[in-house]
């Protein structure tokens, strides 16, 4: 009789039959500018009733997939150490358990912890990130730990040529000259995509999207929107190119719903996450 | 591991071990103002994970009521008869069970489908109606089934004498005049709960609140906001005064969370709601 | 077959047969805080269709009245003189033809335009101010003509003893030292609703309204909401007060709907509309 | 005296002498997901006041056009059945007095109601279909009149290879599946405006437009916000495509004010109909 | 010609001048509802530009007293502790130079690093606490440092019997038991605040305002709106009893802007501030 | 220890080192739609605060640039006469100190004093006009000082040819026939931005954005939105072309805050006006 369990829309497999596990990582704590990413995970799974199972960009269907939604993570409010780790163990256990870890955010730091994890499996890993923002500040505000450093911290962890950065078009000047040296960087859109791709054929790969990489006019719903960005058919031909790779984990960050009172956002991330998770093979 | 079972705050006893069976009628088809009560159910389950489960007003805990949420019914938009239908089914099956029935509306109008399961098993049922708007006309705008009328279908259920109205400030001047031959009116506010509830002892009562009986300064999140309605505060005392009834079902309705931007009246409404669980004995 | 005549609700008398003739001054250019109470006419009437044209508290109704909606003044952007020209000059005509001239604002500087004609008509005209400001500066900012020094302006036409202001709790200190040798200043409240009315007893009154003096948190939708304001209740337990009194003129002023998201300010102002123009005898 | 007469701007003709009749159909009620559709005309008609009559995409002037704006129908809710049938009668009179029938929803569905009409006349009738949804389920949670059935109702009028469906993007595998056989679909964009226009030349063509064919970028103020749509100026390089074409019908639907809080979709929604009444010669 | 400076309304005081310091705390890293408080005090200093800075109420004006204000202070989001430590550094060398010091929140942990300095300068410090909310736990999911936990952190720093909390209606069962033991609690309105006063006479007293005091009604802005609160007429006459206290430090917390869509609460609030800051002899 | 300044970031220079000059001139007194960019010069300051001083478009930073934030003009609300002439001295005043003037609207009317102060000091001054509307009326509404009348009161100032209008699309019949004789109009988009910048080459240029020659997809907060317009991106491209030009005065008009919950077009203006700056050599 209980009809009380929320999942993503077709996600609804049992855990032990799944490939693939989504969770909610709602932090949003070193958000320096309007907050609220919070409640992405929530908002999204509530918005995807109204979404459909199949895609015609790929014609398949989350009904063929086999998605676990393991629902949200309880993390603590005011401490980013305690919930990176939180994030770090719950990837850890998925990935023991043999499962495709996918996060929905929460701001965009909560990439570190899931990286974390995945890169202990993955040696080898490399990061596809795509984004509006270079976040590869060495500190911000003094604080190391923020949405503004998230790939400074995870280049530490996977070395110098592992991250590919695209759509990139906000950042310091010194954000910029640090990824000349250690990133592989394509500003402003994502017409690169194919060229990324061909670069990442038979690397482990984590797929990392701050969904503020889209334009603020057709993604308004983001704590630090970006005019200058891409369109969602740009963002999906992109993902197309992405097929091919061996994603290992992935992850969906910086939607927040206080920002977007039409909803359509919201069900623009949905849609995003379908394709994401029908991209995973 | 699964965490995406959300009930409204404290409601998580087990079906049979309940006494109290919560759920949503998240029905706003004849709604002709600005509708969005489709959406009160799932939205106050949200809100409530930021409510206490105690209750300083009656020194009573949800810990320790025993209140099944049923989640939401499925009703099919566009077609008011089947709605009402689906809804007096699930009331019968409740009762059958032995439950004492919480329904979250959705528009005032569901509360018939509830109140024809209800009569069924207590003939001689009493009807505490809490609202700005008589809702005793004959038809709206042609049709029978409106969230206008609600009452007088309830009153072709019930017979004379058996609805009392609190709080009524709104109304066609033939819907007063029906008033005075066939409910009890205590129009304007609530001071008249202590006495109304001195002539329902020993009855069976079914409570019904359209929310809008509140101000609509501090409740704007409905579609049909009346102002110069009670307060929070005169609203618990009257409910207060409800304690030694018995009550035998109940229902909340017309919230909109569509027009609810700061989150205010969905709270209050979860702040209403464990009062009145808290109230059934 | 043309159902495109929106009046405001139960106003649909023939000009000829009406004794009030209601219209909208959409005026808001010297309003230096939050902007809009140029769309308060327009949505008042568009509100009213959810209203009833029966009042319970006075058991009146407007299908009894005899009012004629004029629809708005197309007042000039830019310049204030020549707007508040365009309102006495329409008012003028609207007493020439025998009409009570009920105006909706706009900013309630809109209020000195209808007065330079009422007092014109009506040369010991008296004036009953509900307000949370005093709107007794001499100028603001330099300028003289202006929703802070509406009042100012009025006394220069009526004089000493001739403004009874209601509900004020702002204002600067020189404004209260001028009400103390200039008008009749009632602050904080309505209490005092009676006193005034028994002393305006058969004197020609008009009746200037600004929604601001209900309690910002009842009535959010304004440019400058004051807290510490009066309920709905009260302010209708003022306009009963009035009944009596023998009014020739009036206006509602101040609501904002750009800042109404719920709708809930704008119904409200409906409704004292509505029990205004059944007061008027 | 009375300025209280709105229509849609530039659509002042008298019946008598109009080609075009305007008129509002203003039901949402089988809306599964955010409704508000039913204030789209009344809002358009305030918005278009900000318009001009003249578009430099065609160098036509709506002064010379000659419509006439009947208003809205005064559907009842909760009934689709009843507010169809309404659609029906409504149109049919408009063609019996030699009129070129244009609806404004309201939700998609109450296109059926003026299609059953219109291919009364022209029992040749071609539909040219402009959505991001393909609306050909033969019934969505068992209930066969709603918006995500509307096209698979027309086919049962018009028959195979009659709906030529552009710009879709959404939908059940099912109903691609049926398109294939049944309608001729031109997914994802409508580049294929042309190609389309040139198979309906010289075919009495039904025009019907769901704005959620525009992205949910540029058009969020709608219920079920899309991503991937098309911008406005593909919407306007399609519609010039199809200025040769004899039109005989048109619609736009599913444009919700409720959803539009910067008025930006309204005013898009506005341009657009524009665009299509000086489009039909 | 630099127009640049913004400071509360009449706060111009230059530092040496000054008896009162007002600075900002920008701090809601621990809020686990709906954020946004760290926008309070720069959305209080461009709303004062509409009030009045003189007080009916008290019937004494801004322009006489002596206030400086410092600004924001900036501080580390996602640390409370070192945020924390920040504001314990800010206040005491305001108290060093003589200053009374005001701080506008940020969410109410920020009360902690402000009293951790006051209580060293006045060791027999008494805490006055406007609120909804007890604020009494030990812990809230785990986490000591939170806007739950405030009040019992404080009490560890000033003992027994030394906070006055009035306006509770909100906690779980066993902050009310431990408020039986150690504090001094008036539960639900400000009816006792005169007889706090009275106990509080000729005591060094911090006042700390949360103001979800007030009804989530009248100030909706807030993130944890709490229905059946006080009114704003209500706490204007609880401050006007502590008006002979010796009030050495204050605090207003919670305002959050991005729930007050309207500006009626961050108005609300400018008012609160300006009546304290007049009280402060 | 004041942290109160708020300047637009990175316009820190002092005035006497500063080359160019930013100032707000808050007036929208003329505005016949949805008012508010009276507001867009401060929220622009505050947002400007997540901006990135670093354009990757440029390769330029403003810590290079040597800008002056004046502030905000205190224009009188109700006059556009006076608040003109406010403009135009200020502007004098700039100049005759040597620095080039950058202005914030407001409305689109505020260009007109600017403009008559530049031309004073270069009569052989061109304007580059960046809008959706032409603004080429005689007069609007009789009113010949208004946002739609602007370019016609430029036009009486520098003579025929001499303005260059780019992005138009929306006007009445008689201002494309006016620009056809008078103006070089570009309509529609930005393609020509680079003909056009060829033609001012070695001319002293004002150029003037008004921020609705964005398509109102991307552009939502403004007053009159207009579907079909360009990208960000495509902005981008034309300012890039204009970086030869001898631009001596410029401005950004038409954001609305009200209209812009998101912020994500106050953001994009924010965008705007660094790369504006960093165009400015």
């Amino acid at each position: 009789m209980n009809k009380n369990v929320y999942t993503f829309l077709g996600c609804g497999s049992a855990y032990e039959d799944s490939r693939v596990a989504l969770f909610g990582a709602p932090f949003d704590g070193t958000c320096s500018n309007r907050p609220g990413t919070r409640f992405a995970s929530s908002a999204m799974r509530a918005e995807s009733a109204g979404l459909e199972t199949y895609s015609p960009y790929q014609d398949r269907d989350l009904a063929d997939a086999a998605v676990f939604d393991c629902g949200d993570l309880e993390l603590v409010f005011g401490s980013a150490v305690r919930s990176l780790e939180q994030i770090r163990q719950h990837t850890e256990r998925l990935l023991n358990d043999g499962k495709l870890p996918v996060m929905l955010g929460g701001e965009h730091l909560v990439t570190l912890g899931a990286v974390q994890a995945v890169v202990q499996r993955w040696p080898d890993l490399h990061v596809l990130h795509l984004d509006a923002h270079a976040d590869l500040r060495e500190d911000y505000q003094g604080e190391r730990l923020s949405h503004a450093t998230v790939m400074r911290r995870v280049w530490e962890l996977v070395g110098d040529g592992r991250i590919f950065q695209l759509g990139i078009r906000s950042g310091e000047r010194s954000e910029f000259a640090f990824a000349r040296s250690h990133t592989a960087l394509y500003p402003f859109d994502l017409r690169s995509a194919a060229e990324a791709a061909e670069r990442l054929r038979r690397k482990p790969v984590y797929l990392s999207i701050d969904l503020d990489v889209l334009d603020s006019g057709c993604f308004p719903g983001t704590g630090t929107p970006e005019a200058g960005g891409v369109s969602f058919r740009e963002l999906m031909e992109a993902l197309l190119c992405f097929a091919p790779l061996q994603i290992v984990g992935c992850d969906l960050t910086e939607l927040s719903p206080m920002l977007d009172a039409s909803g359509a956002s919201t069900a623009a991330a949905c849609k995003v996450l379908r394709e994401v998770l029908l991209l995973l093979r």
